[in-house]
């Protein structure tokens, strides 16, 4: 049989909150899963237990929201404060329509709200979850962790879910990486009849984010990391999620 | 261990001719590889093999450009008759600038160049590659004739590889299915903390597509077709493909 990838639930985590070590709490969870974690595996991880580890709340009942915030809550119908919270995480407003704003957030990813979301959160209705302040330093951090406590040094994705222009649903994102570069290029990469391939740019950790997002589910998020096994990659210790932005002169769609 | 999903490449396929028949083919290659096919089984099939087993070609040498073909010949730097073959499959253009040609297929995909791909078609420079006519028609008629032969029933979903607005790099979404609904609607699941989810749709086969297209490459193409174990789903018999397009009168990005 062909060498298989695998796509291995990490289950058994215990609900995250400010401070938690998530690498040590990961250990422990793959030691109950009787796993061991190797180089070679890819670890993709959930935005919202790096968030939450790392206290990175906004707490709507705080802000004053600013005058272009009321203006937006208008279009969008959102509270101003909602507003407000999206705007102080964005650089640029790409889309303001009835129940739809989509921004630039200052990480560079375009997507609606900003990151912010309510969901997996709790019950206080003006309490969200904001992106990590630097998710590739957080996926570095964990690595450097993770080495130290186990001798493996796999590569680390964070992933969001974001909608897309054309298409229905959300897709698992990266947004933050350490150890492995976000495209591929396989311009003069011979095809199967040898001819050699003109432009294509594969997003090759996306890929891996929407196949772990299949079993991280949105609602109950019983399973905030995936562990990956099987795939071939080359490691890439120079790689930014940042790389994966189309650059905006190039952007035919803002 | 919790319940973990296999990404099979399906692998020892020959070079598919027009006329060849994909589910005899992959019938072999199961038995070469010692797998057997189930029901709870999902099948990513890659658009290429569909289109060359039913012929899909277009000769550019045999296309006469329109006047529309010749301007837009001009804005991107395609040949006319490269653009005329675009046309010929598009019901919109959406974007043209120099190098790039962003149509709506007659399918209701927006991507680049209409689908319309020259990598591993072989040596003629105007010889492409076109979507397969009807992709649900022809999972559908996949999926009789492999229950036929295996008594299995999986879900197929036939993919390609687009890009994306703001993000570089291809990967991987569905193009036809059949058997499986594209779009999941979580609204009203309770989160974490019993919250219910207000309007979180999952790209479901989108996010099949893109794990199953990690495996198959974009260069030599020598895995077409990737079997997917153990992801739970439910079966939907009246899904398509078309499903998971967003409705121009709610496509802000047009």
């Amino acid at each position: 049989m062909p060498q298989s990838v695998q796509l291995i639930p990490i289950t058994g985590l215990p609900l995250i909150s400010p401070g938690d070590d998530l690498s040590q709490l990961l250990v422990h969870a793959l030691a109950e899963l009787n796993l061991t974690l190797f180089s070679k595996d890819i670890l993709v991880i959930s935005q919202k237990i790096v968030s939450k580890a790392e206290g990175c709340f906004v707490n709507l009942a705080e802000l004053t929201p600013s005058v272009k915030a009321y203006e937006l809550a208008n279009v969008t119908g959102k509270s101003a404060a909602h507003v407000e919270a999206i705007l102080q995480d964005s650089v640029a407003i790409i889309r303001a329509r009835r129940d739809l704003l989509i921004v630039e957030h200052r990480l560079g990813f375009i997507s609606a709200n900003g990151g912010l979301d309510h969901s997996n959160v709790g019950h206080d209705p003006n309490l969200l979850l904001r992106l990590p302040d630097n998710p590739d330093a957080s996926a570095k951090a964990m690595r450097q962790k993770l080495q130290q406590l186990t001798g493996a040094n796999p590569p680390i994705l964070i992933i969001d879910s974001h909608g897309r222009a054309w298409r229905k649903g959300t897709v698992g994102v990266v947004i933050g990486l350490s150890g492995l570069a976000p495209v591929q290029n396989l311009r003069g990469t011979p095809d199967l009849f040898g001819e050699l391939l003109q432009h294509t740019e594969v997003g090759f950790t996306d890929q891996i984010a929407a196949a772990a997002s299949m079993l991280m589910g949105q609602a109950a998020e019983a399973c905030p990391i995936v562990l990956v096994r099987g795939l071939p990659f080359e490691f890439d210790e120079q790689a930014t999620a940042a790389e994966v932005m189309r650059p905006r002169e190039t952007d035919v769609f803002r």
